[in-house]
């Protein structure tokens, strides 16, 4: 499993084998169940979270109560709360599998670790938040420019595979609106 | 003016003098007139601006006509737009200068050879997008949790310095409403 990681490491970065052996220490792994939580409001964050399988969501309880999901994760992407797990703060999220998953994680103090001993990793994380980043600059413009309804059209044009994996509930608390909501739309969409 | 740099990198990375000296030339120093444009939507993005002295703000027109604000800088922050640079694309960005400001700038190629030439500064670049991350993903958060008004006053309270030195209508802009409702909620703010 931990070859997932080392052939994402190794579109940006040069590690060798033996420094892998060293770099994968760092790492646990976890398997978790369907719909656990491997955070929640409240906690302190402390792991960054890299599937090699399955799919993650990180969502916050709004003001009315309901799930308001802000991230997916599928293979090879990373998640955390980022501010909270940069600081060792308590996080206002929940991160839960949406799917069976397998994952790696690190805690915040072995990320400083691992980077300070392998100086390399550096660029491959350089590369990881500068894509991450560059994906959250894309959705705030999203959020700002289309109605929900022409959000839920991109998404299904822009990545079917996804739209076809995520429960319609949760497609539907990503994009803030109702499931009855969005059944209309994809009746719209179909007709 | 380019100890500006040098005191922001040596918050995050260890950089000698002799290397600084290098390091500095592959940046150039340039002085925006209030709204000058550094970038305008549909040409190749290729500058990452460092703020050194004044106030950028990045917008997009929608499809209404008008401007919306997504972004802004003001000194030691960091801003492009990061897909179109990273990938040496057209952008849908325009980057303004709103105050005189006075920048540095590096192209997408030479902060590559840079990394290269200088492995040190990929620490430094991993905290820069690390946090304009974490950033992003509060804001986020905010854009889904916030009446457009609540928002106004979490930035009020929060950034005070930031609300009096950025003009009204650039506000508006940024919050996505017109400046005469702007002027409505600073009333009530106000009684």
């Amino acid at each position: 499993m931990y070859n997932i990681l080392k052939n994402h490491i190794a579109k940006f970065a040069q590690v060798s084998d033996n420094d892998f052996e060293q770099i994968k220490k760092y790492f646990n792994i976890k398997e978790t169940c369907k719909k656990e939580n491997l955070l929640k409001e409240g906690q302190i964050c402390r792991h960054h979270y890299f599937v090699l399988e399955g799919l993650l969501r990180k969502f916050y309880i709004n003001e009315k109560g309901t799930e308001q999901t802000t991230e997916f994760a599928i293979e090879t992407w990373w998640i955390t709360d980022n501010f909270a797990y940069e600081n060792r703060l308590a996080t206002e999220f929940f991160i839960q599998a949406v799917e069976k998953s397998t994952l790696l994680y690190i805690t915040s103090e072995n990320q400083q670790k691992l980077l300070e001993e392998f100086p390399v990793m550096e660029r491959y994380f350089r590369f990881v938040y500068q894509r991450a980043y560059a994906a959250a600059q894309k959705r705030i413009k999203f959020l700002f420019s289309f109605s929900k309804e022409e959000f839920y059209f991109q998404a299904v044009r822009n990545h079917p595979e996804f739209i076809q994996r995520v429960p319609q509930y949760l497609i539907a608390s990503y994009l803030g609106f109702t499931p009855e909501y969005l059944s209309e739309i994809r009746k719209k969409l179909l007709s």
